[in-house]
């Protein structure tokens, strides 16, 4: 049984799709942005704060869970959903990104990759069939096929080499799959070879997965080669499936990459920034730690709904991160994560109405615009910087 | 005009009390415990989360709040509650004992206390004038009185000479206030000795201060000599205003002391225990930390209704803590305060009903055999350890 799909409208003037996914945990709109809780936490929040934002699944990473607190803790109690206290659908990264991380630390074979736990010291083996047997464990709604990830900048060779693995690895995660209620997705790699994504996707959606992601992306490339192979990989996956952007990324790259067709997204930016002191408002981005916060007795953004704006000022923050109070970045993820969950509803809606081309142009002018005009606070670190 | 303050039951079987304290804030039920907010934040926990605990008091901390911020920021926006988004009642330490940490790195004179900044490097006075004069600024429910606090093993000489600068600082401390709305507290000193206390207390009562706290005492004191001091202490105030021990303590302390006749308490411990991974619980402190929480797929304490007990389990609380993931702490911060609150809240109810003191001993009992039988948990830290 294939994970159910209904696309609820297509934007007439661009490859905008407003869909809804069932998982197993409940119904997800799209476009949808997936909250980052690599641990089994969105760092900081409690599944009753997802819950009030509305943030309509959470992304668990299977590299660190496998670790800390090992399968063994998911099996005991069923699952992630009754080990962190939350409802909601979950989607689990296989671990190929954390892998290509680990860079020397780690020995990759054609099996799998072998490394040391940073928990006990320990050799660990990730290969597809570890991983979907921790997915398994984990019991998230969604399973990721581990992919092996590799530098932007490296050779065609060794790009083809790595998708092609990518590909015998997909097929073995398939295969070990043992539950359909779980749903697995695949990874399109190629790096920014439009020919290699194009023979990537064209393998994988030969094969019954349940939903295409788009992986290797903001891994060393520019904005523009990020652009042109999401829009080019977008067209090559299956309408009737969803489309998962992995790994990116701020409000502009969401909206170009809604525009070329694609579905889901998760990004650590929104968390990130916030544990920064950075938040992200309707007139750009706000550094709530730089000196002209510390007397603004104003809403970080006067606009917003979330929990935070309508209660603490920008002079409150500023308080708290000068005293390292976790209020501060608790309070900004907060705030972050409505940004990015508006954004998306938004969008949706846009789409619903046959308006989003027009909508995502005003809105990517008036971030523009706003990112220019605040150019004073210095540029945006990067998504690399970021890790 | 006094703080008002109406006694509602006297404990048959010992001096313990219930009462109400009227501040501009709202009605506080005693016996209290105030939640320590040192920085206008109890730390990682938001106004909404104290709300939802029924918390009574949150207490700010003059001489922190006038580095950080600054009483300017207060002054803006007319105070600490709206500063902090909290509509509750506010008690602000005065500094007193912040200065006596900072031992060598101040000099004391009868003027006040002399200091460099820890945010700006800035010479700073600490008198008992400037200490009104920020308090007012910060716009707490009640002040307190700047005081010179002194270590327990000092000798009589030194502690007399403490005790009667306090008195004189107490005085004008009282000249300096200017809004009798802002209910202001005189502190007790004398350290252990008892003629001293006796003094002190006489001194003082004969002023028209809104209520009494008695200070100096968990700064290398014995539990034992702790108790005899407040015991005798309590006794000299007058019955119809409060009674304030200052930074004081575990639970078994506040039960002692409200058979004293103590109203009020607040002390770092609940707190700062949560940060490092102990929690009180009705069977003993349980270390979330230890190896053997990892596998316990039950509830903190079965018979706690915080909001962390019904929706996490230890082994989770041990993951996050593991992780250093601030979810952690948070959780643990609510489960303990809960349980400080609870107590206070039973202690009062039974106050109420004529059975305190029967109350306090059988809980007492309790807690000193689950403190036995979890002997293997090894030691709880001190308070001095706590700082």
């Amino acid at each position: 049984m294939r994970l159910p799909f209904r696309l609820d409208a297509r934007d007439p003037g661009s490859r905008a799709r407003a869909a809804t996914l069932s998982t197993a945990h409940g119904p997800v709109s799209t476009p949808v942005f997936m909250a980052v809780g690599t641990r089994a936490t969105v760092t900081g929040l409690d599944p009753s704060d997802l819950a009030a934002l509305g943030a309509p699944v959470v992304l668990g990473n299977t590299y660190h869970l496998m670790l800390r607190p090992g399968p063994e803790a998911f099996s005991r109690v069923g699952g992630i959903h009754r080990f962190m206290g939350y409802s909601g659908p979950v989607l689990t990264d296989s671990g190929g990104y954390q892998i290509f991380s680990l860079a020397g630390d780690r020995s990759l074979t054609e099996e799998g990759a072998l490394f040391r736990s940073y928990v006990d010291g320990r050799r660990q083996l990730l290969s597809p069939e570890r991983s979907i047997e921790i997915q398994t464990a984990i019991g998230s709604d969604i399973m990721m096929v581990l992919d092996e990830c590799i530098d932007s900048t490296s050779t065609e060779a060794a790009t083809r080499a790595a998708m092609e693995r990518t590909h015998r690895w997909a097929l073995r995660s398939l295969a070990a799959r043992r539950d359909p209620a779980q749903a697995l997705f695949a990874i399109v790699q190629g790096g920014i070879v439009p020919e290699l994504r194009r023979e990537s996707a064209a393998f994988l959606t030969e094969h019954p997965f349940d939903g295409f992601a788009i992986g290797g992306l903001a891994v060393g490339d520019t904005r523009a080669a990020r652009e042109d192979v999401t829009r080019a990989s977008a067209e090559l996956l299956p309408e009737d499936r969803p489309r998962y952007l992995m790994g990116v990324g701020t409000p502009p790259d969401l909206l170009q990459a809604i525009l070329a067709g694609v579905d889901m997204f998760d990004c650590v930016l929104p968390t990130h920034l916030a544990w920064q002191g950075t938040a992200f408002t309707s007139t750009g981005r706000v550094k709530v730690t730089r000196g002209s916060c510390a007397t603004a007795d104003m809403a970080l953004d006067a606009a917003c709904t979330c929990p935070t704006c309508p209660r603490f000022s920008r002079a409150y923050l500023h308080h708290l991160f000068k005293c390292s109070e976790p209020l501060g970045p608790r309070l900004l993820s907060l705030h972050n994560l409505h940004h990015y969950f508006s954004l998306m509803r938004e969008a949706r809606q846009a789409i619903l109405e046959g308006r989003f081309a027009a909508y995502a142009r005003a809105k990517l002018d008036a971030i523009d615009r706003h990112e220019h005009s605040g150019r004073r606070l210095g540029p945006a670190p990067s998504l690399s910087e970021l890790g």
